[in-house]
This record gives C-alpha cells, structure tokens and sequence, in this order.
C-alpha cells in the first residue's frame, strides 16, 4: 500500500460509511450540500490513468453505486461528478446533488455562490442523510459480494 | 436517436475532432485553457446512471481515452475530469489539463480566477493543438477498431 506523509486523505480523518479494501465511501460535512459524498481510493495514486485497468474499472463502478445512492435517497434536480486533485493529489471522485434551489446552481459548487440556500430546505434533506449512509453501504456491501463472485472484468 | 430542441449539445455547432456512432470528442475554445476537451454523448441523456450499462463503460472509456491524449500532448500538472451538466443537462464530459501557473490553480476552473496566466505560456500551450487533434484522433480510432472487435464487456 502507498502512504503519502502529510497527505490528508492517505490519513483519513474522517468516518468513511463504507471502507474495502481498495477505497472508502465518506458523506462530506458541508452545511450548503447535504448528500455531497465521495469516493476514496485507498492508495495514492494521482490520476485515474494512473491505476491498472481493473483498478479503473473499479473507481467507475464505485462512481456508479454512489450516484445511485445519491439518486435514490437526496433525489436532486442534477447529479455532478468529479475527480479534480489539485490540492490533494490522491485519487478521490465528488458526487454532488445539485438542486435549482442550492447555492450555487446553476453553477458548480466551486463557483462564487449566487444565494443563500433556504435552511428548512437544507435541514430536510440533512434529515435524509442516515437514510443516504443506509443506501451506501447496502449498495456497497452488494457491489463488493459482486465484485468478489465475479470481478469487473478488463477485455 | 433522441434529440431535444433548443438543447445546445444536441445540435452541437462546434466541429468534433473526433465523432463516432455514440459520441464525439471536441477540443474547447478557452483562451485560458488550451487543450480543453469535452467527450459529448450524442443522445439527449441525462445522468451517467440513465445509461445502459453498456454504454456508461464505454463513457467511462472514451473519457480514459481523452485523459491518455490529454496528458501525452499537453503534459498538465494535474488532470481534472468532470460531469456537471446544470447548464445544459446533456451528457458532457469535461477533461481539463491544470497547471500550477494556470489561471485557477489550484481552485476548480469554475472558481474565481486567481491570476492572469502569462500569456507566452498559453501560446506555447496553444501551439500543442494540433498535436492533440491527432492524438485524439489516432487514439479514437484505435479504440473504435477494439470496440468493433470486442465491445467492453458488461459483467
């Protein structure tokens, strides 16, 4: 396994609600974005192309099932996706509910906000964060019984 | 084929570098950004999730694709790759080559801009294109003529 020193997701702090042995599933703290979740892999590895071919077909799987999750349950307008690493080189995928409501929509969440988000809204879909962790590791604990019966398979 | 009116990505105007049965690729016009690139999917789909399997992994590979050509012609500091769509709610794919002297670096493209890039720097960046149009082109090709061969297999 890779280590990094002073890499602040090769020493994750936070609870993942769902870790294997390749990468972790967390739901990030961020008051304006309740459902916002990402995919950790567990090594450092700095870019996508920089895993083997089943390891990459594995973070897109891993992709998938949380933007499944994040559908079923927080039930956004708009679902994003993202791997960008520049501040913390260490493969890592942001899946974002995106509301016309949010902060931010219709731009991404790393623009300039363009309002304050309503707070009975963000506290309802807070509300819905237990049943989120729920669907992560059901889902999660299905993929990797999959994955283990018969791996993504590289053509 | 699904086409939706007055959506901008179902009646792309901008000329594909590379285009095949479900997908084209276009190199972006972004002053700030040479060797921007989108993979754009020609139906009208929504999210990643509302494809069939079959062709979310060939996304997911057409994407890798574009990553390969990206950081082989434009030799980026770091690769950033998204799918937001909020604007324009039409299967896109981003894939943007970042360097630390870059405009936003290491902020996401869409946060405010920190600096003005040096202008000799973007030129030198430009002058990569058509280097790219052809890595793109001879990358896709070759993964058409795999694809045809043998389709990237659901599991």
């Amino acid at each position: 396994m890779t280590n990094v020193a002073g890499c602040e997701l090769c020493d994750l702090s936070v609870p993942a609600v769902w870790a294997g042995p390749k990468f972790s599933v967390i739901i990030v703290e961020d008051a304006n974005y309740p459902g916002f979740c990402r995919v950790i892999w567990r090594d450092h590895v700095r870019e996508m192309s920089d895993l083997s071919r089943e390891d990459r077909l594995l973070v897109n799987e891993a992709v998938h099932q949380l933007e499944l999750a994040v559908r079923e349950v927080m039930q956004p307008l708009k679902v994003n996706v993202a791997s960008l690493g520049n501040v913390v080189p260490h493969l890592h995928w942001h899946v974002i509910p995106r509301y016309a409501d949010d902060a931010h929509f219709p731009a991404p969440v790393w623009a300039q906000a363009s309002r304050q988000a309503d707070e009975a809204t963000l506290a309802a879909r807070r509300a819905l964060l237990p049943q989120l962790a729920d669907a992560i590791v059901r889902r999660f604990n299905q993929f990797q019984q999959e994955e283990q019966a018969c791996p993504t398979q590289p053509t």
